[in-house]
Formats: structure tokens, sequence, C-alpha cells
């Protein structure tokens, strides 16, 4: 299984977090393709021997930072985040399908169930995150003939086809363009470029949004509750500023994501019999 | 590592759960003697071949019915609660210290620390959970010196000096004698008898009452706050009425349980690749 991550050194922390909860759903070896610019080789190598110990491998691609020069970055989002949309330009040949995840989610169910989802013609398949008022605005917003805004945290992209149909300039043209009206800029460029070729997937499943239990509760009429997506949601995603690595996260699935962050430091943590780890500090992750 | 448990078949899944959650906070192997007295073969069996999965082993201990047979038992109680108060008596002479855990429990951290406390010449070491006005009411009613009323669902039990000095006479004796003013039975027991024997756990580490969040959070002026609980907590204790198997658990420890219930469910599920598990019954426990 191939899966693509795009990030910068500040994400490595929950990057881990992440890959472990995807190990522990996954029965197929993972080749992970890490687009980045600014990673140490140090910690580079660190990670790869992470990723090796659960018997997977990283294959890190470094982007010249000035292939998105001229692209908007906000305060919270990185230039990074446009390379889910030209990595099937920078991926080995032989890749002809991955799957993109963001760094601030879990996989809490097995994976393959997603990553063998059919794409046919589409480029990507994705789901977009319901909400009518917000979905209508970035219609008109982004001049588009569909009610969906699809996330773009969770991608099933078509890699040989995208090889094929689009070339990069095709992109950056874009995101040139329309460089003062991205608000979200990758998601933006996602649904402005390609909203009608996206497969569409159930966000209950495959893109859960951790902040919405009680709106997916009540606009489910009770059938998305606890039970229901502790067996069934493969992606949970912890969406929005307030992130579960943070000291004072306050929905209910950060407990989840905790106890997974402290695997992962115990995965780390120099060996001893009955250590008391209690001094670790569970705030090193980005404030 | 000697672990006691003692219940009766309808705890058999909620057992399951327990011992992942301290299969995963154990770098030992582990002994598990369970005392019961209406489980059958074949459900031994499972559970046996369940435990030695994970490299561990499963001693089945069966007690007749009726040595308790005067014993009061309430509505959710059962005989089987009694038996951790005699298990020196039953236990192989070999096994001079065994801990012993309710089945309605998350092992969240490294349980040695708590397994390697030293008893000395405790019969018991255990937690209480200090509410000042019930404590109060258990002094008088008892008739003990001590503000402290322990829970009796995480026990570190020193066998080889109960076996030396404790007759299983005088706790028979004891519940016959008080029979009708036993509310928690075994925990009545536990502290009418021994209340001078029992060496305090700290309850935030090794009886952690998972309702108590907020309780527990004030209490401690922030200090024990969720980051200390995924990073300290050794015995997460899902105490009450309400069972985080109940579909309608309501408190934020409920997400973990649930995942762990799941994880044993996929344990045992059969193998097969991208297997869909959405049809399983979450709800299969006891009610």
């Amino acid at each position: 299984m191939n899966v693509l991550v795009t990030l910068n050194a500040a994400y490595i922390s929950p990057l881990k977090v992440m890959l472990r909860s995807l190990f522990d759903n996954c029965s197929e070896n993972v080749n992970i393709y890490l687009m980045h610019s600014d990673i140490k080789d140090t910690q580079l190598n660190q990670l790869s021997v992470y990723i090796r110990s659960f018997g997977h491998t990283l294959y890190p691609i470094r982007i010249n930072k000035n292939t998105f020069l001229e692209a908007p970055v906000h305060s919270y989002y990185s230039k990074e985040m446009y390379y889910r949309l030209i990595a099937h330009i920078y991926l080995p040949d032989h890749v002809d399908k991955v799957l993109y995840l963001d760094p601030d989610i879990l996989v809490i169910n097995p994976v393959e169930r997603l990553y063998n989802i059919e794409l046919d013609k589409y480029y990507f398949a994705a789901a977009a995150h319901t909400k009518p008022v917000i979905d209508y605005i970035n219609k008109i917003r982004l001049k588009i003939d569909s009610n969906k805004y699809y996330n773009s945290g969770v991608m099933l992209i078509n890699a040989a086809l995208l090889r094929k149909e689009v070339d990069i300039s095709h992109i950056l043209g874009y995101i040139r363009e329309h460089a003062n009206e991205l608000i979200l800029p990758d998601q933006d460029v996602l649904n402005g470029l390609f909203w009608n070729k996206i497969k569409p997937l159930d966000e209950y499943l495959y893109n859960y949004d951790a902040r919405r239990y009680r709106s997916y509760l009540i606009a489910s009429k009770g059938r998305v509750n606890m039970d229901y997506v502790i067996y069934n949601t493969v992606i949970l995603h912890f969406c929005g500023k307030q992130k579960p690595w943070h000291p004072n996260y306050k929905y209910r699935f950060g407990v989840l994501y905790k106890y997974y962050q402290k695997m992962v430091q115990m995965d780390e943590a120099p060996k001893k019999d009955d250590s008391y780890i209690g001094d670790i500090d569970a705030d090193q992750y980005l404030a």
C-alpha cells in the first residue's frame, strides 16, 4: 500500500501518531512517501527507523521550496499542503495509486477498505464535510457546479491517470490566477480545478470530523453513535485549529488520540523494566 | 507476574478487554488465576486460547458454590466477588503475591509499577476512593478506626502472609456475623476485617474512578488532568452501575474502552483481508 504525507518538520510528532494508528489498522506493507522541503536528514533517519520497526518503509522526497513560490500561505497552513496536488509528478512511476493522509488523523479501522476503493476515471476520491450554507458559499466563490466542497485531508489519488492528463503547469497556473481568492488554499484548488473528477466518499467512514460528534449523531438520526464510529469509521480527522495534542483539547475523541500519542513516546523511550514515565512532557508537540 | 480474577460467565467479555489492555501494558509473562464456579470448560478453553495467543497462561480454579452459601448477594453483585478474599487458600503454594483486578478495568500504563510495590507486613495494598462524607458513614457503620474505605476492585494481595495468618473460618465467620449489615459485600468485609492491614495506594494512579474526571481535576487543583491520566494512571476503573460496554455510557473514557473492546473482537474475528466488520454487534456484552 502506498501512503503519501506532505509536511514540514513541525509536524513530525503528530505524523508518528498517525502512522502508529495506521500500522495498527493495516495488514499490508506500507510504503510511506514523504514530500517535504525542510526536514533534516537526522530527523528523516529517526523517522525511518521508527517506521522500519513496524516493518514498513519511508521514502522521503525533497521538493524545491521555490516550486510554489507565489502560492499564498496562511498562519497555520504551510507550502507543504500543496504538495499533495502535484504528488503524481514526484512519485516513482510505478506508483499508480496513493492514499494521502493529513498528520492530524487517527486510523481506527482497517484502512484497506479505503485503499481498495475503485477510482476508475476519477482523479481523486475524497469526502465532503457537509455544511449546507458553507457549501453554497464555496460553490459561488469557486464558480463550480457542485454542491460538495471536498476536504483535502484524506484523498485517494489516481496517480497513474493524473500523470497522463494533468500537467504541473495547469495546477500552478490556477494557483497564480486565483492567489487572492484562496481561503483554504490547497482545498480550494482541489475543488476549483477538479470538482468533477472527485469520487465522493462517505465522511462518516473516511473523514470523520472529530469535533462533530453531536451534529453527526443528529444528522444521522442516532445511527452514527459512538459504537458506529469505533466499529466502522476508518479515518478520525482532528480538523480545525484546536488539535488533540494541545493540553486542553476538549472534544471527546481526544482521549483516544492522547493514548496513541503516549504509545509512540513509549515505543521510543529507552527500554527499561518498570520505567516510570511520569515526567515525559506531554506537551512537547507544537503548541 | 500473578494476576487474579474472580467472576461468573457473564463477565468473560469484559474480562478479555481488561486482559487485552493488561497485556499491552506488561512486559512480563502473566499467570492468570481465574476463580469461578459456573464457567463451562468450552468457555475456559476459548479464553485460554485467547490468553495464550499473547504468550500468557490461564489457570482456572473452580470453587464449590456452597463455600459462601450464607453470604449476601445483591442484584449486580455475585458470590464470585468474595473469592478474592479467600484466594490465598486456593492459589498454589508457590504464589506469594497476586494482583487482583476487577473485569471492569483498563490497564493503561505499565502494571509492573503496581505489582512491584512492597507489601511488607500488610495483607493487601489498595486505594480508597476519597469521599469524606461516605468515608465517615462507613467508619461508623463498620466500627473501624480508619478514615479510609478501601475499594476492593484493585488489590495487591500478600498471599504468603495471609496463608500464614488468616484462616478461611475467620472470613466466613465475619460474613455470617454481619450478613445483615453488608452493603457493598466483599468491600465491607475487606474494610471491616482488614482495615489496619491494608497499605494505601494512590487512587489517581492505581484505581482511578473513570466517572470522576472533573472532581479529581478540581481536588488536585488541575494536576490530574487528561495528560496526567494518560501518562501516569495505571488502572482506569469503570466503577458504578453504568458500564462502558453499555451502548449509552456517557463518561469520557468510554471511547478508549470501546476501542479496546473492538480490538478484542478483531483479535477473535476470522482473519480475512479487508474484512468489513460493520455488522459486529457492539452490544453483545451484558446489557
